[in-house]
């Protein structure tokens, strides 16, 4: 069997939100919303089902869905996309990861990638015999250590993973950082691939800067949306890359092997969604971030050290100043089982290198309001 | 950007249906059919939207298509499998084949592959940094060369990818040839991919014979279905593997890079499907049997050189007998163009090696009687 896969564990969603079911614990680890998204969109899933379009459609995606994902990114960001050659829709943004590092990495290749990271991203990398170079953003407030991201960047150097705003952290990319990045790529001749799923999900006016719409990165990024995240419909699985006429083929291609095509209902729906007025997209985010607010005030009356989010689903947060001197797999494993609550340990989310921090707990708070008090109200009794 | 896929063309399939489109053909060419599948199927996906699970389902599936798949193996091929442990579904047999192909292969491994094949089957074994070993089966009746197949297998094997009934030769595997089949992949330690997604869709009275249900194999094969021609839905990309615990763990960890989940209410829907009796897996098998026959009478009618067709969507046709001296790739263009009917070119299932046949085109017959008739109209007025 596959050496890579054999030797890389279930993935950590799965292990904690099996372990959640298994102590009867809130399930604050996986992040998928406990609520639904907009009636509207779901209305259109089910009647798209019902006018004989159930077949194939176009390698690409649907005309609607193309067209939508153009005027989303000239609405929200003033990208010019052209919905014929320049979108590419996915059954999710993990195939768009996917099909986006295909597309550009030949074995041998490097990959910039930036810890702490989303758990596909390192063995796809590896599965494509390319070399992942990996730097450390700095907790507390998960800065960007420049030089080393520099001294990242080489001769062989052929793409960066970015994810912003980013999962764990909670980060989103500044300005000034984007333009740091930017150069880089551009000096290196690279690719940038750009994981925005959580591009309409940030708080306190963090506005969400695309990589692409720096000066010189039209070409050279592939930036990706998900429904599910956008939406609130996890399990819907559709995802959808803004890429430049010259990167498109090859990530239409990659798409092809790794899936062929996007189950036309749910893409017709998405089409919907993204055609939605402005105040359900302002609406998604003020409603996400009284939760994170909800949850920070719990969690630091608790005695948790909270770090800043400012986009996403997920909070970190410090637990040593509780007194609790185990490591982060172990403080996981354990609220789960005495206090029935889960939460995500965030050194999942480092590849194999030493040194990486142990001491934070990944808590989502895309959950009903009653859910997270209730939440809070275990810890409490716990501790 | 990647070689590999910079130096693929474009699917024949999107390639000819835009083609077809472009003349206001009807599109004999990609496998999809032009009816809708059973209404209780697609009402159970309506329905199974509003009822507060479309977040994402467990990574390998939801349990009631689990279930499903499970008790299908055991009512049409007395297999024993654990829905729990055995059973992984994703989003489509394309990704089915990837993930198993990815779940076993190292760089370097050796693939065997039959031709004429499926066009993402190299691409992906090469993306792997896998070796593919192709074997041609032998027109007009498709007979597999056992010498050449034996030569194949070596010490580097580690898989073969088998495709019965086969797209797009239509040929049904034999039990003799499996046997010869499992012998092989045992004496080699190697395991089996079943791209098995016709096995509902057999003609005459010619039974699918699972590979895995050879002894032996049960632990070595992982069987491929698909909801999208099991129950005429081919956009819905729904597929399963079934394959022994000691194999679906790395499935599943390749599930999860590719895709993580497929959407819960189409894998609902697909359970109700599998549930159905077996006058409906009878009838459709039927159903497509008697439009085999009205479009392979036609064709004969009109001077083709019709090859049986045991199974699948599809006839291959010899059209040298009408006259016509150029390729397949020819024939097939000027069709579309002259007679305003599409097929697709034999000649695009096979790898670069020299000789592959070029004089048969393969017409897909999951159409509506009066299309089928039409197509042969067109043709007759054309010839
Ligand atoms: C696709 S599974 C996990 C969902 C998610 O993005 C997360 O919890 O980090
Ligand atoms: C997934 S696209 C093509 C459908 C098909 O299997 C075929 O036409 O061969």
């Amino acid at each position: 069997q596959n050496d890579l896969l054999s030797a890389t564990g279930t993935t950590v969603f799965t292990v904690m939100s099996a372990l959640a079911v298994q102590h009867g614990a809130i399930n604050l680890g996986q992040g998928f919303p406990d609520y639904e998204g907009p009636e509207p969109v779901i209305r259109a899933a089910a009647e798209a089902l019902l006018d004989n379009r159930n077949q194939y459609p176009p390698l690409t995606g649907v005309p609607e869905l193309r067209a939508a994902v153009s005027e989303a990114n000239r609405r929200f960001y003033g990208l010019e996309i052209d919905p014929v050659s320049e979108v590419v829709v996915t059954s999710g943004a993990t195939e768009a990861i996917t099909a986006c590092l295909m597309a550009v990495l030949n074995p041998g290749d490097e990959c910039v990638l930036i810890e702490p990271l989303y758990d596909t991203y390192l063995p796809v990398v590896r599965m494509l015999g390319a070399i992942p170079r990996l730097v450390r953003l700095t907790p507390p407030k998960w800065e960007l250590p420049r030089a080393e991201l520099a001294a990242a960047f080489g001769s062989k150097t052929k793409a960066i993973l970015l994810n912003s705003p980013m999962n764990p952290a909670g980060k989103v990319f500044t300005a000034a950082e984007l333009a740091f990045i930017a150069d880089l790529v551009q000096r290196h001749g690279a690719y940038a691939v750009c994981d925005e799923v959580y591009e309409h999900l940030t708080f306190d006016g963090w506005a969400h800067i695309p990589l692409m719409t720096l000066p010189g990165m039209r070409e050279r990024c592939m930036r990706i949306g998900s429904a599910g995240k956008t939406f609130s419909l996890t399990g819907w699985k559709v995802g959808y890359i803004t890429a430049d006429k010259s990167l498109a083929p090859n990530i239409a291609k990659a798409h092809q092997l790794l899936t062929f095509t996007t189950p036309p209902n749910l893409q017709r729906a998405v089409a919907v969604g993204l055609g939605m007025e402005t105040s359900y997209f302002a609406g998604l985010s003020a409603s996400l971030q009284a939760k994170r607010d909800r949850l920070a005030a719990g969690l630091s009356a608790l005695g948790f050290g909270v770090l800043p989010t400012q986009g996403s689903y997920f909070i970190t947060a410090d637990f040593r100043p509780l007194g609790y001197t185990g490591d982060d797999v172990d403080f996981c494993r354990h609220i789960t089982e005495a206090a029935k609550v889960t939460a995500i340990p965030v050194s999942a989310f480092y590849g194999p290198g030493e040194g990486a921090p142990s001491h934070f707990a990944r808590f989502a708070f895309c959950k009903a309001d009653a859910v997270l008090d209730e939440a809070l109200a275990r810890l409490a009794a716990w501790k």
